[in-house]
């Protein structure tokens, strides 16, 4: 099942795979952030012994208690310079938004040679961010590993989460490529899918593939009435699960991702345009060769 | 987890339920049409001894033949007149654009007392088409028992089916109370859910849960671009599964609840332009107001 997939665009800035899979053992990663994902990373690592030591780090005090205690990290800092002294291998797992000012308070903590990742959903703004804030002596790769759901926290967090997901590299050219394999490997070893991207082709394919889907499914709900809702069978629930994602998260991707975001936005208006006139004229055959344009699509998801 | 859900909204037409239980047991249910849903009614009502003796009719030999293989019908007709001659319920499974005609078909073999339904996705025209084509002396209500998939045919037929799902009687001021309550307990013997509501209220409702968001998720597919749907994750699968279903009966349904399909489309679209307003001015909190509103909205579903 775990396999490492190339996109098959032309990506000029990517180098090629290393060859040989030798990897040095991580001996301490830190994860700064222990919501669903900072949470479930910490329980994954320790359950396939990807680090020797695993330490923690998130701003609220009771989510410290709580990830120690459900042991998702073997020890906790009280800041995230402490957390990371020691570190060989960071992963930010904050808000796409909280970010920067991380990136800065940890800079003067990091060690030369140390591998630095963030989980963030959208990724140029994140990857600009680390080459200005972190010292040139690590290395960064950011990252999307695609997994979540609509309760977070680290109350949620679970120990197979990643599992068969897709992970996303986003390199840029400045990129070590001993980050990219070393992600990538890390990424393989919780069991997920790797890819690599640029930041910009990352974020204009997600806004397509999940930030656009979440508002829309949101529109979804906002447009019922007069308690239609009540009569929810399992295709309104499937298609409107996502919509109960975490609102201030999703607030600040689509922001953050606005451009590409109003780009998706703006086809699955005219998509809804075209079904419009279609079902406004009578135009079954349109109609019909449309709805299984779109069947057979979604059929070559796997 | 058996229970009869009553509408709350004034509903003139309706009776109240009737005070005893008594319910005289089906001898014969004919089952017309043996795809997804007629096959599911078969398996189930035999599981459930629903009917001492089930037979069924399905236009396409090769679906006859795999129904009675598969035993979701005890004996199969090979014309629906002869289905329905000795039986005291009668189950139209057909997609909706047949029924019309297969009403009048069957108009000449149906005995008086006759318990008739309909089992389709839309109810004004077929419950309007019931009243003209069947003789007086049947008793006909219209209903809609809330469950499928993606993949239709008698291969996907399922037992299960039917398990805690919702259905919808639809009687009109002319309905024999007798066949709500009968089909009312016909359903509940299936282990669904029963309410009632009026023809155009079931299709206002059911345009905007269930007709608006599988156009919807088919438009998220259209929209999709440049291998962005290679990224999907379990947000886009869940968000866009419904989008796999049987395009023909969807451009059926869709076109035969034009008007309310249209509404629901309208008000969706009204939604999202909301939505490109405040991404496109940045308006985070009332981005945030509508995102809260929505997932608080979707987690009132049960």
């Amino acid at each position: 099942m775990v396999c490492v997939r190339y996109e098959t665009m032309p990506d000029p800035v990517l180098t090629p795979p290393p060859t040989t899979a030798y990897v040095k053992p991580i001996q301490t990663l830190a994860v700064l952030g222990l919501g669903l994902l900072g949470g479930s990373m910490g329980l994954a690592a320790i359950a396939n012994r990807v680090a020797v030591h695993v330490v923690g780090w998130s701003h609220r005090r009771e989510t410290r208690d709580t990830a120690l205690a459900r042991r998702a990290v073997h020890s906790i800092c009280e800041t995230p310079e402490q957390a990371v002294g020691g570190a060989d291998m960071v992963v930010l797992a904050t808000p796409i938004d909280a970010m920067p000012d991380l990136m800065k308070k940890i800079a003067p903590a990091l060690v030369r040679g140390t591998l630095v990742t963030d989980v963030g959903s959208t990724k140029r703004r994140v990857v600009t961010a680390a080459a200005e804030l972190l010292p040139r002596h690590v290395l960064f790769c950011g990252s999307h590993p695609m997994a979540g759901g609509e309760k977070g926290g680290i109350a949620q967090a679970r120990v197979d989460l990643f599992q068969g997901q897709l992970a996303i590299l986003t390199p840029i050219e400045s990129t070590d490529p001993r980050a990219i394999h070393l992600f990538e490997q890390f990424y393989l070893s919780l069991g997920m899918r790797v890819a690599r991207m640029r930041p910009d082709t990352h974020d204009r394919r997600i806004a397509m593939v999940s930030h656009m889907p979440h508002v829309v499914a949101a529109a979804i709900v906002g447009a019922q009435a007069d308690s239609s809702q009540s009569l929810a069978g399992p295709g309104y629930r499937d298609a409107t699960r996502i919509a109960m994602g975490d609102p201030s998260l999703w607030a600040d991707i689509v922001l953050d991702n606005r451009d590409n975001f109003l780009h998706a936005l703006g086809r699955v208006s005219d998509e809804l345009q075209l079904v419009k006139q279609l079902v406004n004229s009578g135009d079954r055959r349109s109609l019909l060769a449309w709805l299984e344009e779109n069947a057979k699509t979604r059929k070559e998801v796997v």
